[in-house]
């Protein structure tokens, strides 16, 4: 029988890692958050009233099948840079937010667009409430919404985040409960420590199933940290903060980037935007067991685009080499 | 070997003369108008700098094999209501403009969004080249731009058409010229005389290829009047308008609706719009024949929708009955 393989998270990250997974023959679900709130998401929930889905048509295209059309995955990955109000505009969602009118509920749009991608697993929206991220920082400071969270103001990106909270509350869609109580494995990141990975800890019901479940539990470190979200936090500093949604000790294996080598001047553009390598200050202990391997390819450093209102990172995982180490503490 | 029919037009019209053609076992052409200016395509022209393909989506739709995927064809004729910038767009449009931008070539991405509908025949628009209708009226009045000969002030509509141009001029599709010349069986009409049919032969070099080739000519007259274009006319004022264009004699024969009776509450809502049955007033002659038909079908009375800013017909012909004369004269 199939190992079963829940990830859990949104963005960038979770793209890698199911990119890599999707080569083995693994039964794999993504659990996805549903709490972005800028860009193209924007339009969508504020204009269209839909949830937003770019972090599910990320990971649809990750899971799409070689075999389904080259055509659409490009289309899916595209967005528009021309056209008052449509600029900005990701064709995904816009695919998404037309099937939705046309079918009659967004559950049943992302089933639909699964089915034409040909995606190979579950894409899981973590809830179908209509929800969002408030962060609480050391300095009082309160912020609304993902993507005021994920591009802080100046001011509030070196003050730390004391509590992340979900308004209004959220119910967890129940297969994400079921994926996470049969898993063998469950990944937590790479990505953002809070507006993608704990927000999904936060929807009701979620971090309890996690707890429960006898799937290995394992935390991908991320490389860089990540002004207004984890500035100049450490190893440690990212795993006090999980367990402090997560619960201490749930987290079993940590993956970890051991060579951080990489070229001064994309350092030296990320110390721009307050971005560090990740110290590794994990020691040796009981709770949980440390992987250190080498998982970023060099080769592939990606470039902003255009047309991309929001930033985009440039040191990532390389998918292949993070996918063959989950797969062995399976 | 398969006969070969070249449909000529755009519009509702064509798409129902090759939704009845598909059916059967020919090699079919569509020659598409590319001159269209108002909603989606008004947006695709002044904004994306794009040719528009209002029309060609239609036609695509008609064609796609019903192997394809029902939902791409469910998407491409769906019409966005919400979101400001997007609303009145159609998918369709949004879909063909992404591909030119990731393709680079309009001409690239029709053949594309023809390849994954999986279209049976050719879908040829009748010009490359951005150009505009001109139209001048018995009042001494010019109108620019399609959609506004196609709806035009209450004043305007009672005067007659005098001269449709092309501004600037445009040179034929060369695909178009070759459909031309290898067909067996052209079929104009039916649709808007103006916007939908004469447009397409002011093309450079296309009533010429027409007059040149050994193929069977056919002029499907309209059911109804449309104000603006044919207001008052009669199946002999149709006529003689496309000769204008076309050259006298050209056409060989002519299709006619015989049944003109309507439930009328429709024929009202006609009146409304200052619209009315056709005159069927052609006698016998040398220089062409005329099949008479009942070519409606009126369970399939078609309904405006709310989301499509542009005014649909009614009554329409019988996508089936009319393909089946057709047929007969091949």
């Amino acid at each position: 029988m199939k190992k079963k393989v829940v990830v859990i998270g949104g963005g960038t990250g979770t793209y890698t890692v199911l990119l890599g997974l999707k080569k083995y023959p693994l039964e794999l679900s993504a659990i996805i958050s549903m709490m972005d709130s800028g860009g193209s998401n924007r339009v969508l929930r504020d204009e269209f009233g839909l949830l937003p889905t770019s972090d599910l048509r990320q990971c649809m295209v990750a899971l799409a099948s070689p075999e389904s059309h080259e055509i659409l995955r490009k289309l899916f990955t595209y967005r528009f840079s021309q056209g008052t109000g449509i600029s900005g505009m990701t064709f995904g969602n816009l695919f998404m937010a037309a099937l939705t009118d046309i079918y009659g509920s967004q559950e049943e749009a992302i089933t639909k667009t699964c089915e034409i991608l040909d995606v190979k697993g579950q894409i899981i929206p973590v809830t179908y409430d209509d929800t969002h991220l408030i962060a609480r920082y050391d300095n009082g400071e309160q912020v609304l919404g993902e993507h005021f969270i994920d591009e802080p103001k100046k001011e509030n990106g070196k003050h730390k985040i004391i509590e992340l909270e979900l308004i209004p509350k959220a119910k967890a869609n129940k297969k994400a409960l079921q994926a996470i109580k049969e898993a063998d494995l469950i990944v937590l990141g790479p990505g953002d420590l809070y507006t993608s990975i704990i927000c999904n800890l936060l929807v009701e019901g979620l971090s309890e199933a996690i707890k429960k479940s006898k799937a290995k539990k394992v935390y991908v470190l991320n490389l860089m940290t990540n002004f207004g979200q984890t500035t100049n936090y450490t190893a440690k500093d990212h795993l006090a903060d999980l367990e402090k949604y997560l619960g201490k000790g749930v987290v079993d294996t940590i993956v970890v980037n051991k060579n951080q080598k990489f070229p001064p001047s994309i350092l030296k553009r990320y110390k721009e935007e307050k971005a560090f390598l990740v110290k590794d200050d994990l020691e040796k202990n009981k709770d949980f067991k440390v992987v250190r391997k080498d998982l970023v390819c060099c080769d592939k450093v990606y470039f902003k685009t255009q047309s991309d209102k929001l930033k985009r990172s440039l040191i990532r995982h390389d998918s292949d080499k993070l996918a063959k180490t989950l797969i062995k503490l399976l």
